[in-house]
């Protein structure tokens, strides 16, 4: 198996309450990538300009990180800057620079056309459909998407959202779309169009999964000590979402069982707690599979209660 | 066994982004006592003015609620008037009008001072200690607070905390009162003052319980497809928790158990998630032990996920 990303890839600088980061390793793609290879095989297609650091190069190729679909380019690397408040769930963008992201179109290396699973990252939906059409046989198709392209690219986003099987959205980007200020509504929009699911990400309150066929999951968030930087933790979110399910083997309709993409939500939010430990990709440098299993089991000890109240007490 | 509840009993007016709601029926006692009584006996202490609807007497009265601590006085009930946005986790006060509430000291009747379990709803400091000081061998003293009292009582509700067993907090409150963005870190600053446990309400994604010894449990919220009216939902999720502690038995060392603690947490969550149907205390006029039951079942169904991830896959 192995999983397709396309996404954007930058320079980040991020500035908390506590400390601020430069120049460190970003965008989407990142994350994702990084996340992904702890479980299987990822095929990575984005752009860089001839600024970006080798050394990143070089680490990526120390993981299972395929690169063949990497642009590298003359100019300058898409560069992100933002800001976080008190409580961190709360974000300001300061300062976007394209560089040689803003004429990036992405190209399939025939090698990647056999990803079993894709994972279209916040980019412009004109770029997604880009994708969808060079790689039309995957078995699992995710979307990823940002408040920018609800507003400007609307009408676009909606025949991406059309062509794939499962669409991750924060709750806030799940009311910008649908313009219902109830999640369980604005999800059932959602589905209308098509979807297989809806996996809803609620930053520090875990995540929800809602299934075309009535399955409704709520995961519990990993309960953090400290947030330094959480940055990116959407993206590992899928990272560890479609990571997890990479390694699943499906049934005979080519689809997951729900029991599969429950556990594949905790995974996503283990590996997005992970991610908020540190600036940048910090924390995905040394993580490792038994860490993952170690907040599985403490995720469970936290988070299941007795299934029949009555049964002590009446 | 019986339920002590001190707090406001309020006439409301309540907007919402889709309706509104004049002299309903508010109040932190209120909504606490209706919820309570779903499982024991409620003795309620507050003050309402001579214009206070009969009728509102006569429900309670209908229920295991007993209003010998009740203070009827000439003048006008206190009245409160808040709206919500699309995003119904928040909320804006409008309006106070104190009325009788403004001279109010609580007396605890006679026949109440027997009562195992206290909740001291959102009332000045120095008023729940005057509660404290009248019914001083309670079993479980359990503490509310909003952000107006951490805010200009600091002092004289830092000494409520070092005197109750248990505090109730919302997520701001917590981050208000410790000054920490962390909710964990803020939590162990709380816990430090001599609490047993500290529950933090977190709206519609739910409340987390962190006791003294190291317990932590987060509970899942549960899934509304509509949010009518979220007033007092924080206050039917006290009325939940004790309630349904009220009817556990304890060990031997007068405490409860961890299982009996997050059962009860879960109880919370599920009556908050009645009283949002509604305006006022609306759906609590009809709730029932199996709506509660039937809402308990969906809960581990919907948020209970396989144990050892490993199993199956690997």
């Amino acid at each position: 198996m192995s999983i397709l990303v396309v996404g954007s890839i930058a320079l980040d600088r991020v500035e908390t309450p506590f400390a601020h980061v430069d120049e460190a390793l970003g965008g989407a793609a990142s994350y994702f990538s990084l996340a992904a290879s702890l479980y299987d095989q990822v095929n990575l297609v984005g752009i860089v300009g001839s600024d970006f650091p080798q050394e990143h190069l070089d680490f990526w190729r120390s993981h299972a990180i395929n690169l063949a679909g990497l642009q590298v380019q003359e100019g300058k690397t898409f560069r992100w800057s933002g800001r976080y408040y008190m409580d961190m769930n709360l974000r300001e963008t300061l300062d976007t620079q394209l560089g040689v992201y803003a004429d990036f179109h992405p190209v399939i290396p025939e090698e990647y056309r056999r990803s079993s699973l894709v994972f279209l990252a916040n980019i412009q939906p004109e770029l997604q459909l880009e994708v969808l059409e060079q790689i039309p046989h995957a078995r699992l198709t995710v979307l990823d998407t940002m408040e920018l392209w609800i507003k400007t690219e609307r009408a676009r986003l909606t025949e991406v959202i059309k062509r794939v099987d499962a669409l991750l959205m924060s709750e806030e980007e799940v009311r910008q779309y649908t313009e219902q200020s109830s999640i369980s509504s604005g999800v059932r929009h959602l589905l209308q169009l098509g979807l297989q699911f809806v996996v809803v990400k609620q930053g520090s309150y875990g995540a929800l999964l809602f299934g075309a066929d009535g399955t409704y999951f709520s995961a519990p968030a990993y309960p953090l000590e400290e947030v330094v930087d959480p940055t990116g933790a959407g993206d590992a979110f899928a990272g560890g979402f479609l990571g997890y399910l990479s390694t699943v083997k499906v049934g005979s309709d080519n689809r997951y069982s729900v029991e599969d993409l429950r556990r594949a939500v905790v995974h996503g939010n283990i590996i997005g707690s992970f991610v908020c430990a540190d600036f940048s990709i910090g924390r995905l440098r040394t993580l490792t599979m038994p860490d993952i299993t170690t907040r599985y089991k403490e995720l469970v000890a936290c988070s299941h209660f007795d299934p029949d109240w009555c049964a002590s007490d009446r």
